[in-house]
């Protein structure tokens, strides 16, 4: 910084007027030709390059380095796979590994069924990506696709104590994403697909499920359709409507907003009208999408055609898994009294919260910046551990129904508002409630292959 | 235990007859009726079963409840997937998970390189196995497998700081063992493939060389014949011979044999006899074996035929990697001066150890019991530092060279004796020592595709 052309404060007021905060400063050294500043800032997410490229760009500043904290935390990934105890000598070896472990192998070998014992199967999740939907940023490709299939995997032991691994394929063939699934299935006990793009998403689960004795579980369907519906049962109570007589609007017929009709069907909803790009989705319509022809059979009874701004008037629920700018104020005032807009695209919602919230009686996103927060977080850490404790050899409809109802349950009546529909994924009694609830949905469905000790 | 029926001294004594020892007792309780005991007792690793039967079947005596330490430190696993930092709130999540996350995607998918600086794959090995050579045990398919994979992967962590993790494949086709390796590899920065039988081995690693841009190292093979080679360097120091000018029998054409063969003529043997169960391989002939034919073409200069105790006659070192009771005292005596004899078959070697040592001026084996244990556990772990420090895009033949010279490097001159031609696995140098020779020969053999810090 050259102090005889540009003063701090004129820095610290560009680096304000950018979206950065100055949290500390350091005089690292002074001279007649300037001063060396390390200068640490806080900023919303994209803000790291548009600051730097400002400070650089300024008289007699020469920035030179500056790092992200995001991309700190990034270095050499965020996982590590760990041996459960030290081998600090010959005899701990020979009991972990060989000659010890040969009468391991042998046990297994004699009752496969061990497996489940004497390996860390029984609490080991694959997590599959082919990197083909990757968050809001589309196809990738499986090695950027890395960083949130690790996300994931810290996620899953951080929440429920399981230990998840990122399988990052490449490869976007339904049937060699299935094939090598099931090969590299033996040491696993769950499978999490994860940011696969429909409709290959339905099929690749669809086929797994027939192959594999292991639960399989998309979460970007059904975790957030369990989440979806765990907030609107609790909205639905606040406004004091039925499940089964609301008029709901699902508006994106992907992978998640088909997981949420299902779900929705499965949960008693009987007023479902789906919206894609072409407007409302008609039984009696042939759809070249297979998807859009079994969602459009089972919804709009009253076959109602049109936009979304058509089937929209008189709806008591808008259901958003599409994106930005979808829904309108004008829609939000032609609803039902006591309107219910869950606006989960992301980054960007279906309609900007500030907007929407003065028209509505409930909003729900996707973002942790705003109250009620649809976030799959909610659900599949307790989901797995659940699955994992009882060995299900499938996740049923009944026990994403009781997550769903499990992950409502945690708002009790008295703390129930507008504002508070759905638990913080920070509160530990969610894993616990959605575990017991799975647990107890499995044994009652006949998927469960074990008792766990606190259900005996 | 019923103590007017039976004493503690009678059980004492069944106990040590039977190869153990107690080491602790704790009364439990007593009464008129007898006395609960809960005795701790140390045995050899196959003697539980016996020690059981043999209790359980003494007058006045009933075993309750035994348990086996191997065991217990099999339940549930040996590894686990940590993250490396903690989730506490939000604002880690923020940065670990969405939207953070999004970022470090985008930084990977605009320059794939990253994948190596903000992943773990710069540190991450598959350990793949099919289950069809596990230890000694044969085919024992991919679930059988896992406990040896796990223990592989503890090792990894525990001696080179390396995060392996265990792939265990549901088929035995070579082309589905490269195809799905080639797919899951995105997110591994080496394979380490692991007891998987001859000969699809061959085929396998060198088809997977030519598909891959990481290293792949059949541990089997090439970790066997690395520390041979290390220990025969050392052994031939002792008898002052010279490598290229000693007569050394290979015994066992398999997996293992075919590895030590090709490293000892690339190291400059010139005298290598192969023999398998049909005698010593000769050039000329073909055999149906491809490998064989491989093997034959490029050994035994002196077209000596017959079997194993024709050809041993006259040799300076025998190397086995075949199977219990295939080398007898006769040969060895008539073997040259100084007989070199490395009986490396597990768990039961190819002459019993007392029987030999006797005859032989150094004597090497597989087993931890005797002196110079020939132990992959000093090779892979150093290998593996070394290439993913240097993302060496394969393992070279002079890197194999390079760490068998690091390992027997560790002997001293001074410390080199009959009984210590090897170091022990626990000696931290050997880590380092082949990481620094691996790396070096990777710069110098074009390979490597990052130099280390402490390389530049």
């Amino acid at each position: 910084m050259d102090t005889k052309r540009v003063t701090f404060g004129e820095v610290a007021t560009a680096v304000n007027e950018a979206g950065g905060d100055i949290i500390a400063v350091d005089m690292i050294r002074t001279s007649k030709q300037g001063t060396v500043r390390d200068v640490t800032i806080q900023f919303n997410v994209d803000a790291h390059e548009r600051i730097h490229l400002l400070l650089q760009g300024m008289n007699g500043i020469h920035v030179l380095h500056s790092s992200d904290r995001t991309f700190l935390d990034h270095l050499g990934g965020k996982i590590q796979v760990l041996p459960k105890m030290p081998i600090k000598n010959r005899d701990d070896l020979s009991r972990i590994y060989t000659p010890g472990v040969a009468r391991v192998c042998m046990a297994i070998h004699d009752d496969p069924s061990k497996v489940y014992t004497l390996t860390a199967k029984r609490n080991l999740v694959a997590v599959i990506t082919d990197g083909s939907a990757v968050l809001g940023l589309g196809d990738i490709g499986p090695k950027a696709a890395i960083p949130v299939m690790e996300g994931k995997s810290a996620l899953f032991k951080q929440f429920a104590d399981v230990d998840a691994f990122p399988i990052c394929l490449q490869t976007k063939d339904v049937e060699e994403i299935v094939n090598t699934v099931q090969l590299i299935s033996p040491m696993f006990g769950g499978i999490n697909l994860e940011d696969i793009s429909a409709p290959r998403c339905f099929e690749i689960e669809r086929k797994l499920e027939e192959k594999l004795d292991i639960p399989v579980f998309h979460d970007d369907q059904h975790g957030t359709a369990v989440v979806m519906l765990a907030g609107l049962y609790n909205s639905l109570k606040l406004v004091h409507k039925s499940l089964p007589s609301a008029k709901i609007v699902v508006c994106g017929v992907g992978a998640a907003g088909s997981a949420c009709i299902d779900l929705l069907l499965a949960a008693g909803s009987r007023q479902v009208i789906a919206v894609d790009r072409y407007g409302a989705l008609l039984p009696d319509t042939s759809y070249d999408d297979p998807n859009w022809r079994r969602i459009a059979a089972m919804t709009n009874p009253e076959k109602r055609g049109g936009a979304l701004t058509d089937v929209i008037a008189g709806a008591d629920v808008f259901i958003g898994v599409s994106g930005p700018g979808v829904l309108t104020v004008n829609d939000i005032e032609r609803m039902a009294p006591d309107p219910i807009v869950f606006a989960m695209a992301n980054p960007e919602p279906e309609i900007e919260p500030e907007i929407a919230e003065p028209a509505v009686k409930v909003l729900a996103t996707g973002r942790s910046d705003y109250p009620n927060q649809i976030n799959n977080v909610l659900c599949f850490p307790g989901m797995f551990r659940g699955v994992l404790d009882c060995r299900a050899s499938r996740i049923t409809m009944e026990m994403k129904l009781a997550a769903a109802q499990a992950i409502a349950s945690i708002v009790t009546d008295e703390e129930r508002n507008e504002q508070y529909i759905i638990p913080s994924i920070f509160n530990e009694k969610v894993v616990q409630q959605v575990r017991a609830s799975v647990i107890a949905s499995a044994i009652q469905t006949g998927v469960a292959k074990r008792i766990p000790p606190d259900f005996a």
